[in-house]
């Protein structure tokens, strides 16, 4: 028995997030999950389960997806990506196919997760990026952003940043890194020349359901003046959702890394 | 009477190019002159027709397409920008609306025009950027591309560049400028992170039907070793289609700049 670990990259645009719907919620939109478990049963002629290191909501995109299956197969590792690569639609690939110990596991092995949210903050539509950024039309202001983001630093119950979900989950968890930036995008690619971008990166052992989101939407409604200063620490004192921000839309958001021991 | 001078960009992804189709030809796709043209008739109540600098193909994108109009209205630029923004899709966007002399006319008056095409040269399947450049999985030999894209500049009858249409037309004009470089992405986008990439820069007086699609495909023909050192002479000379490469997909294409005396 072999346990195949995959780096994956995808335009998460035209999915229903990564998780195969148990119900047919979104029935018109496929997952990314979805599309890789169908591409391992075209090679393998047979039903294999793929285990993520984590959901990703609708809209979200992906540079350092990690995923692992279990195999008896004896195909070599370049083939399987070839092959998947073959097979997966454009806007999914696999990045790296790796050998992994038996026993690992892409979700309970997870040490932390890096996301990066990416705001254009100008007056002016930017006429691409529609479902791969976020637009703020009003300026934001960057530092009272970063005054605010300080305080979700290390160890906290974030039950406010945390979507109301059926079933009770842990919602405390260690935030090892936020930093809040000005960007000016980048020459090469015409459409990106010259736009005002914001920056958020939030490194952290583990995510609470929606929690980067909630994070995001709280940061911005500080950047627009609604917070005062300090008011991110009442919010996670409250440990109740509406104390923060809106969900910010889930076509910013990209997860960039996972890391393992 | 006014004549108002329009700066637009649009991500061309979902459109049948820039002309509204006499035919139709693509029923299902609209155009972007079709899309201001039905904006234009909802602000003034009135059919108004608006003339392009040129046509950009399916698919083909701009940062900076010309466009005019003549109207009677009196409303401020800045109100008409605001009003056409409104109205216009996400991926079609105003960036300016200047007055213009009566006699400004943004096809015959255009002076040159610059063009940009981008690809991504690498074995991995790029996951984004499907619809905005090409991928060439082969490396490319940028030095014998940069040698022959050299024999284009100048005044020349570029007729083996020119697509065959119904009507004949002018295929003698100035290459002012080209350029192909390598380009490393950017580090903002996730997406854009360590790609490889070949941008061709082209400015000319005039370009004929196809002409830069054209030339961009037989300048990656001498990038994959298909065309002798010199072949592009040869190829100018010959004047006819069949001599030059093949041409180059439209969702490459950027339309970056129409320059007026």
């Amino acid at each position: 028995m072999r346990n195949i670990k995959l780096t994956i990259a995808y335009d998460g645009s035209k999915y229903a997030g990564w998780q195969i719907q148990a119900t047919k919620a979104i029935p018109h939109k496929p997952t990314i999950q979805g599309k890789i478990e169908e591409a391992l049963r075209k090679i393998f002629q047979k039903k294999i389960p793929l285990i993520g290191s984590g959901r990703t909501d609708a809209g979200v995109h992906a540079v350092g997806q990690i995923a692992n299956f279990k195999t008896e197969s004896t195909m070599t590792l370049d083939r399987l990506k070839a092959a998947l690569n073959g097979i997966l639609p454009f806007d999914i690939a696999i990045l790296k196919a790796e050998e992994a110990g038996l026993s690992f596991h892409s979700r309970f092995d997870a040490r932390s997760k890096i996301y990066r949210y990416i705001v254009v903050n100008q007056p002016a539509r930017p006429a691409f990026l529609r479902s791969h950024a976020c637009w703020v039309r009003p300026p934001l202001d960057v530092k009272a952003m970063q005054r605010e983001a300080r305080h979700l630093l290390g160890r906290h119950d974030f039950k406010s940043f945390q979507a109301h979900d059926r079933v009770e989950r842990a919602s405390v968890t260690t935030v090892q890194k936020i930093i809040v930036k000005g960007s000016n995008g980048c020459d090469t690619f015409p459409f990106l020349k010259d736009l005002k971008l914001i920056v958020i990166d939030i490194q952290a052992k583990g995510f609470a359901r929606n929690m980067v989101r909630n994070m995001v939407g709280t940061l911005l409604e500080a950047g627009k003046g609604r917070l005062e200063a300090g008011g991110m620490v009442k919010i996670l004192k409250k440990k109740d959702r509406r104390s923060a921000g809106p969900c910010a839309p889930g076509h910013g958001l990209y997860l960039m890394e996972v890391s393992y021991e």
